[in-house]
């Protein structure tokens, strides 16, 4: 950390407004197709079930001056919310395990329009190695330190079986990789710098298993 | 709600809790592998990077007790641990959209050792309707009313565009589906007592894309 910097713009922003702006982002385009030109924190607020105040402390971090009475315009909430959430940016990743889940992704072209390139899968299975998914070349893990050196992967998406989850993690952190997106169930420790999201599908499961038992039982 | 029934086992247990659990289950499966037979909170503390006295608030949802000074028995851990996530009883599902992600979805046959089994994806597109994807038949998105009278589906997975997240979540309900599971980047309204999982692959992105971003600036 520097203290020369006046004035950080790259602050860190809460984990649930970065998880709620992509819905107002999706509201806005849908607003968009109606052919509506300005929209509200309160317009918002009525179509996500969201409090306006909540509305507004959440967009205050993103670079946007709504007008008096109109609101946002459409055309910039939308450009300013790709830019700020990064899907406007390309962010290349390898992905490591070409599993069930991982070749699921690989074929999953709707990521690229989120900012995610995929650019190389890895894997020990001989039938995989050397194939393309997608398009998307599969190595052999053995390969990755020596193909990281000739690329600006910046993301590492970690979709591989539960007993090697943390030695490719570490394996990714030694290659250089700064941010794991970790699909296993398996709670990976990393040093300080490096990013982690976790998005276990499994979890998620867990908790709408449960949710419907306890509305079930409640009957 | 019946006041009849003195003690309620389905219980609504915290998401952190429900999120944390399935980490907990990979921790002893592992050790499970590594042929230990006993595991105390202290250990899957050690192992997981979680705190002791959170594991064991956590542990006294699930019907299971330690034994002073072994801790938990391995094998008891994970069956409970399994059977109260719900990853042992079978959760039918219908996918709605087979799109990218959708087709994605419906080939990872992971979901289904957690207890997810997708019997029927819906689309309107005349290219996939007909078709089955890893063996699962696609019908046209009109016939959901007539076939889901003859099943015992609990769970709607939507991956359609945001335009028709809406009512596609809306025809779900009107169908007599109790929860939805939203991977849309949209968010969906329904009456209160059906359940809704969020799981925005694009929201986690941005959470990642920001936490990178304020990495490299912070340098």
């Amino acid at each position: 950390m520097s203290n020369q910097i006046p004035y950080r713009k790259n602050i860190k922003v809460p984990e649930p407004t970065l998880r709620r702006l992509p819905w107002y982002l999706s509201n806005v385009r849908l607003m968009k197709k109606r052919g509506e030109k300005f929209v509200s924190s309160t317009q918002l607020s009525k179509e996500t079930s969201i409090d306006s105040s909540q509305i507004a402390k959440d967009l205050s971090y993103v670079d946007i001056t709504g007008k008096t009475r109109v609101g946002y315009e459409v055309d910039t909430l939308i450009t300013v919310l790709e830019d700020f959430l990064g899907f406007t940016r390309v962010h290349k990743a390898f992905l490591f395990g070409v599993g069930s889940l991982g070749s699921a992704l690989l074929r999953d072209t709707g990521l690229s329009q989120f900012g995610l390139e995929i650019i190389g899968g890895f894997d020990v299975n001989p039938d995989l190695v050397g194939e393309k998914i997608n398009n998307i070349p599969i190595y052999h893990s053995d390969q990755f330190l020596e193909i990281m050196k000739d690329t600006d992967v910046h993301i590492g998406i970690l979709t591989v079986p539960i007993e090697i989850s943390q030695e490719t993690a570490n394996y990714m952190v030694e290659g250089g990789i700064p941010a794991i997106w970790n699909f296993t169930p398996f709670r990976i420790s990393v040093p300080d710098h490096i990013v982690v999201q976790n998005t276990s599908l499994y979890a998620h499961l867990a908790v709408m298993f449960n949710r419907l038992k306890f509305n079930e039982s409640n009957d």
